[in-house]
């Protein structure tokens, strides 16, 4: 489904051709990007500021169904899912690596697709792909992504660093991906039993955007330079804020609590999981692909986070011994269970 | 045949358990590295040093056959063959990021025999195993390293720097690996005939020791510091001599020739090749994975060379319109093709 019309076969260009050809439209953004692709490695100036570099594996049958997911928006949401973890540092991501390998029965022109939303990616964020390696693969496709970031020392934020009493904030709506999974996985599944059936995508263009083309947040990271914000902790949200703020917990020896009416759900989100049977909060804490940000500031820097729109706060952070707890709208405590990764088992 | 006897099922760790698992015994060897694993990206510190990265990606059945290649030596090249590639800018290896996605097939032990080889290229050339990420594949195992390092400005090399009249040299010597490939493909066909064979690798543990866990010329690098050597140009020799001159040499806008007698071939290789009916010069030029290095000196810098033992100057650079040739032993001249990558087509 997601292929081009016209097909070259990949080993018409080879592999020094392929990477050529793939690369000779890239744009040089940073400065501080000295070499990139066409040596042995590529080359980054880095004046005194530190490096944070994060990596992501993403395989076709387990992180995307190429069956809804066009090439370009597969290409943008790669490098996407890297940014939002430079970012999660607060962090400015600067150049990125992207290694791809394919079956045969990838063409040229499925590749151009590919690296046009990688292409579009870079441009949106302004970062330089400078480096990368092309292979052939036995099965499918995979898209190997390293992204490279800069920040001032004393600028980063890690996950180990929580305070017991400081606000739990969390930015944009969450669970909307994880839905527009779900409806995209539903038609797929019709469109399967019966080839004659016309998608029913109407009206869920949000939900289905979320899914298919996030964005990091680096309107965050500006907003808290501008308004000189330090959140105490930081993560990014792609396992599901159960799961995540799970890690913040565990690193940062305390527990947590968040409330149910502080969890942003975008209305299209609500109506869609109940539509599922689903519970919007359960949706919301465990969906995961949100790449919104989860973090914690401490509670003197409250004025500063409501200069900042789009940023809730939702919970506060307690005691080790206290959990991590859902406060219902209902006022009944749960206990929030992350269940971490569902690509095993 | 490379699974240990013991077996836990993957999904039993978990993905953060298992990340925890395979990385809880990692080491720092670099003060530059501040954050590794454990948060959204790790963070170098590098005080005004230039970054250089490069990475790879290494597939099962397109770059390694599991039945011949044992995990620990598996884990031990993938990190090896990333980092002969920060060697060959003239830089230091800092810190390495490993991404690895597995079928349900492999076990967690199966996993740590893996990591024991990566951890011991780590010890071996000191550096950090600083982050990444693990998955599950549809099919099969993927390794994907990314490999830092640092280096003074001005003391990078590229490729795209040698001159006419410079000497071309070599390390080590060339086609040993791909012979070793040759004598465990054989094997296998004839284990897979009739597993009542016994491999018959006897006596060829020089030629099958470069295929399964090459190293990479840290102490040329190191002895090129002390000689206050600086190449004019340099790449690592993963493609073959052939394909990587022609690099050096299209980069570059020259051309150059070799001299047969200059290119180094071990004597084992010498004898294997003609065993298996082929020129050991070809083998030499084209095997490929040799991982040495390839460079260029000014005339002037041949006294310093004639003091690093290992090192062979081989040609000359000369103009573009000479083309790239071989001066055979016999007094003929021939053309060299680089045949580039085997791995499509």
């Amino acid at each position: 489904m997601a292929e081009p019309t016209s097909r070259t076969d990949v080993a018409a260009l080879g592999e020094f051709g392929l990477i050529e050809h793939l690369t000779k439209n890239t744009t040089r953004y940073q400065a501080s990007t000295i070499k990139g692709v066409g040596d042995d490695a590529a080359v980054i100036d880095n004046k005194g500021l530190l490096t944070v570099v994060s990596t992501d594996l993403l395989i076709e049958g387990i992180h995307f169904d190429l069956m809804y997911t066009p090439l370009k928006h597969l290409g943008y949401k790669a490098v996407v899912v890297n940014l939002s973890d430079i970012y999660a540092m607060n962090a400015l991501p600067r150049q990125i690596t992207v290694s791809v390998a394919l079956s045969n029965r990838f063409s040229v022109e499925a590749l151009e697709e590919l690296y046009a939303g990688i292409q579009a990616a870079c441009d949106h964020y302004k970062v330089d792909l400078v480096g990368g390696d092309t292979s052939s693969s036995a099965k499918g496709l995979l898209i190997s992504v390293t992204a490279i970031g800069q920040a001032e020392p004393g600028k980063l934020v890690y996950r180990n660093t929580a305070r017991v009493g400081d606000l739990v904030c969390i930015t944009g709506d969450l669970g909307a991906a994880y839905l527009g999974l779900q409806i995209l996985e539903r038609e797929k599944q019709l469109f399967l039993s019966d080839p004659s059936i016309q998608p029913d995508l109407e009206n869920q263009s949000y939900l289905i955007g979320r899914q298919l083309k996030p964005e990091a947040r680096r309107d965050m990271i500006e907003a808290f330079a501008r308004q000189r914000l330090l959140p105490t902790a930081m993560i990014d949200i792609s396992d599901g804020v159960a799961s995540d703020l799970m890690h913040i917990c565990k690193q940062s020896g305390v527990g947590a609590y968040l409330e149910e009416s502080g969890v942003p759900i975008h209305l299209e989100a609500q109506q869609m999981a109940i539509k599922f049977g689903l519970d919007p909060i359960t949706v919301a804490l465990s969906g995961g692909e949100d790449y919104e940000l989860l973090f914690t500031i401490d509670p003197k820097d409250v004025d500063k986070v409501k200069y900042i729109p789009d940023i809730y706060i939702a919970g506060e952070i307690v005691p080790a011994q206290d959990g991590l707890k859902l406060h219902t709208k209902g006022g009944n405590i749960h206990p929030i269970t992350a269940q971490g990764w569902r690509h095993f088992g």
